[in-house]
């Protein structure tokens, strides 16, 4: 009974570094786009206006006013509570530990309807539909970047569980292991995410051990370990960062297989920050460290990067307003 | 437009160590059962003989011949085609690697249709339709045995993946770990498996620790560890026996809960030989080690031991040759 709005919609990917802006028309196609840094300080009502101003940059460049957008989604890390609009303990966000009304703040900012959504899942339902995992019915998003996220996708719907399904960077690849940013040991992420890794290379080199990695990020005028440095490192041979990658992709390779043991998907999407900036190659390295742990090792799941992209996250919060209309938020 | 056959139903279990026969009435009441061991040696035409012997043993106690069963169901072990009647790769039963018509091997002795399913999935549907799983939309089946099998039911359905989901034996507890059965390094069931265990017990007997655990297998006469061998060396204290369920648990713990933050399910069915014998106390310490791996520990899932016990995978095989009309086999 609902009519479908043909008016352009926007999305928004709230990540820890990041804020990332899309408008997109009928089609998904990319009307306009904007970047902000997410504020490190202050709270909640800063991240939402850093937001709301991507959001107006990105809205100009597609030429159109936010209030003449039919909705904006978005994908934000923490507890979502979509039918609330609410989002809680997104620890990677300053003084966010409580509840925020995320949804209202940007409504009254935006002057359209907000939609929230899991950016994980929302960026992994996006791969499915647009993206790289067009061809499959069941797939695993692997989201590789300041932590390890997963997404699910199985017979063509999202899987969420209770809420919290696809939490695969807490599978244990190690017990006793390292400890991660969660507080727990040896989880894949304490080995995998950019944030343990970054850790491990300034300890190791505090203790003596040469890298160029923290030269690089200097020279880039960053103050953290970005997937671009960890690039350029990798491209030099820097024997540090060489090292923890394959660290990562190790942790990586057993925790995604066991993931697939379990789950038995068509196909495994690699995105994130370091999945994209990595790309195909490292995405191969994953799959062959896989292999030693994977039971089906004779059906191996497809591997794909994410065809998205760094926008992918974005386009799949837009497609939370697109399809809202028609399902209970 | 099918009609339900209210005839008596078979269901057999067929497991590495025994073979367990039911009829069941159309309300899934027990009639009938019988149990044998599983052959050793020979072939799979030596197990379908003994498995049709079973069969007909559990239908005479029933007070029917086998030719007036609705149809008998299977749960096996191995790669199961449901829609061809066949299992290969039987690796626990003997001379069993390639393929092997074991549907029309027993329609042919029984005279009655055999549908065939998964033994772990087939007990995991019991539990959730007849079972402790009841009560859920969403469980995880965890078979705690010879091996450690899973099954997964999500939103009511059985989730089985491209046909090999739930391999969560095989999910990785520690990378360069122990030796699993299946060849691999550092599975859940390298250190949870009573094969596994056995194993170990043995080497460090045979290096000359104390355990009572042979012993007692020899008063059962028994030439293998089964779970009530170690249920009583438990209970006397025996401290290798203790020594390696804690590890086993320990196992579990992660690899449960490592599972449970990729499935976030509402309850975890705890199965199998040694998950019945051990009872709830032991699930009860299974949940207890998969909290400090846990994502969502502040919402665990429901623990329960499987409800219909040692006959749960037999009755769920007969629930196959119920449902058969009604879908694809």
């Amino acid at each position: 009974m609902s009519t479908v709005n043909a008016a352009p919609r926007g999305g928004i990917d709230l990540g820890g570094t990041k804020i990332q802006a899309v408008v997109v028309d009928a089609a998904q196609a990319v009307l306009g786009q904007a970047r902000q840094p997410t504020p490190t300080t202050g709270g909640p009502e800063d991240v939402a206006a850093a937001m709301a101003s991507a959001m107006a940059e990105a809205a100009s460049h597609a030429g159109v006013e936010t209030d003449a957008l039919a909705g904006v989604g978005v994908g934000s890390p923490g507890d979502v509570d979509s039918a609330r609009g609410t989002v809680s303990s997104a620890r990677n966000l300053p003084g966010w530990e409580g509840e925020f009304g995320l949804g209202a703040a940007l409504q009254e900012a935006l002057g359209t309807r907000a939609y929230l959504g899991n950016d994980v899942q929302v960026a992994t339902d996006a791969e499915a539909v647009l993206g790289a995992g067009r061809p499959y019915r069941s797939l695993l998003g692997v989201f590789w970047g300041t932590g390890v996220g997963g997404g699910i996708v199985l017979d063509g719907r999202p899987w969420t569980g209770r809420g919290t399904a696809g939490e695969i960077g807490h599978v244990v690849v190690r017990i006793g292991g390292e400890r991660c940013g969660c507080g727990r040991l040896g989880c894949m992420e304490a080995y995998a995410g950019r944030a343990s890794m970054e850790r491990r290379a300034r300890e190791r080199h505090a203790a003596g051990e040469h890298t160029d990695l923290f030269k690089i990020m200097e020279e880039r005028g960053r103050t953290r370990l970005m997937s671009g440095v960890w690039s350029r490192a990798l491209k030099r041979g820097d024997r540090l960062a060489t090292a923890l990658i394959d660290d990562a992709i190790e942790a990586l390779g057993a925790g995604v297989a066991s993931t697939q043991n379990v789950l038995d998907v068509e196909a495994v999407i690699i995105g994130g920050g370091l999945g994209v900036r990595l790309g195909q190659s490292y995405a191969d390295r994953i799959l062959q460290a896989m292999l030693p742990h994977l039971f089906d090792d004779a059906h191996p799941p497809a591997m794909h990067v994410a065809a998205l992209g760094d926008l992918g996250g974005a386009i799949g919060a837009a497609l939370l307003a697109q399809a809202a209309p028609e399902r209970p938020v």
